[in-house]
């Protein structure tokens, strides 16, 4: 099978790992390139030199193409844009920010850059740069999330009708049937984050694996809209920040109960109490921790189950 | 075509027209059921007198099987269900309410039975309650809404996993490839809002009419969530709403300022300045008014041209 994804990747299947901070290392972008997929490097919980020890594991573990993510808020972008050029990392994402900083600059260094937008006229922007591919995500999805707050299932058609490069769609999918639904809606792709930060390969810790696999309906909401919209697992810390937003706190205020090194609590070192915990609405179907091969063989074959079996035909 | 819900609707495309306030009369639901869906009347707007001119209208002006859509929240349930037992409607569809209060009475009168629901809670409630179909609407839908915001996009499948009975999704399908999404993600049928509520025939006001086909990203928001969370466009009476929400205004005070017939003004009698206007995020791709026939006509032609063309075969 082949499709403008799979060609412009080089890589078997049109599917794609979200970089996600705190989940996706080396050992989960690689298993991820080793199923066939497109594996990620989450750069925006990564210092500089860590990111290059990644990247660099991340070679020595697969062949294959793999690509990072860099969210352009965070700071350093400058010196990760040259790690990336200089360890030839052949794909990199960017997310939250100016699609024009970089990628005329690392197209010239023959990198194929992707950009995640969330609505229409980030969409344009990102064509008008130059980008080989673009994600659009839907509101459902874990983490960063743009303040239309609209859903995979409007968003792909919409942007689909406007852009003609290559199209991802991400947000509230994963299963086979999910994917399905998005090639329907004319993506050319998927990118899944929740489903692959709940995996064997992924750097969360346990207890934040588990609490995905045991996330249920309503389980998630999307807080803090005065700072930067982001899809929360809700937990203690969340009802804090919901607490202080119906009681009117200022930007300022929910930045100081914010704090630093919220999520690296939550993520990474399992506080799920104190820490922030980000996912998406998928979560509620995944009731297992698996490995990423075995999902891979689960998307796959459930994908071709529900081609086959659930679109009835018209007269 | 046969399917589960063609089958139980006697009806030629699991097509279904939501009954929505304002814009849903005879007019629009024998239009529909003319056209090889179902229709409904939309009863929430309604004095019941009213309600029994129109299903005799619709009646006369088809003799294909059609439905009426009853809001549980409003006052004259009883009596309205008593003119729905007497006049031999078909189907009902029940929303924003106990399922368990109608079903066995309307199914021990021969009436087909569906409710609508947003979450996996009363879902279930609803199998219990014997209904013989669920709707399943999502985040992105126009009108009441439900508290989780769980798009159609996670919905459907969740819902698909744990309830066995025809399922129709509805939020964010108003075109063949969204129909087509929704069929991959579970459904058996679909419910089609704001693209009908656009319609020649539906009863809205020419003025929102226009508003919906010039509506596009980003340009309706879930608000009220205090009240009963409801989608609207974004229209001057919006922004007064948004502004009270964001200075903390209480249940009564939204209350007030919403005051009474605000629907109706804006609506049927086409006020865009003052009036409350309920429409899904799908109004974004809606970019023409068209009479029902024409709708249908590129539903399914848009539907059999992706199945054909959008959903690649893995090897």
């Amino acid at each position: 099978m082949k499709n403008r994804i799979t060609t412009l990747f080089n890589i078997r299947y049109p599917i794609i790992q979200a970089g996600m901070i705190w989940c996706s290392g080396w050992e989960l972008a690689s298993a991820v390139s080793n199923a066939g997929g497109l594996g990620l490097i989450g750069a925006g919980s990564m210092q500089p030199e860590v990111l290059q020890q990644h990247i660099r594991k991340c070679k020595a573990a697969t062949d294959k193409p793999f690509g990072v993510n860099v969210p352009l808020l965070y700071f350093q972008t400058d010196e990760v844009i040259e790690i990336l050029v200089n360890e030839k990392v052949p794909v990199v994402f960017t997310s939250a920010g100016n699609p024009a900083k970089y990628t005329a600059y690392l197209k010239s260094k023959g990198i194929k850059v992707v950009h995640v937008i969330a609505n229409l006229k980030f969409a344009l922007k990102a064509v008008e740069a130059g980008v080989d591919a673009i994600v659009a995500e839907g509101f459902e999805a874990g983490g960063h999330n743009g303040i239309e707050e609209t859903t995979t299932m409007t968003l792909i058609p919409m942007i689909r009708e406007m852009v003609h490069i290559p199209l991802i769609a991400a947000g509230g999918i994963a299963s086979g049937e999910q994917m399905l639904a998005a090639f329907a809606l004319g993506a050319d792709g998927v990118q899944i984050g929740s489903l692959f930060a709940s995996s064997i390969e992924s750097s969360a810790h346990l207890a934040f694996n588990q609490a995905i696999v045991e996330a249920g309906d309503g389980s998630t909401s999307l807080m803090l809209k005065k700072v930067v919209p982001v899809r929360l697992l809700k937990n203690p810390f969340f009802t804090k920040v919901q607490k202080a937003e119906q009681s009117g706190a200022t930007v300022d205020e929910l930045k100081e109960l914010l704090g630093k090194g919220r999520a690296k609590k939550g993520m990474f070192e399992g506080d799920l109490v104190e820490g922030e915990l980000e996912i998406g609405q998928a979560a509620s179907i995944i009731h297992e921790m698996k490995p990423v091969q075995e999902i891979f063989n689960t998307l796959i074959s459930g994908y071709l189950k529900a081609r086959r079996n659930q679109l009835p035909e018209f007269d």
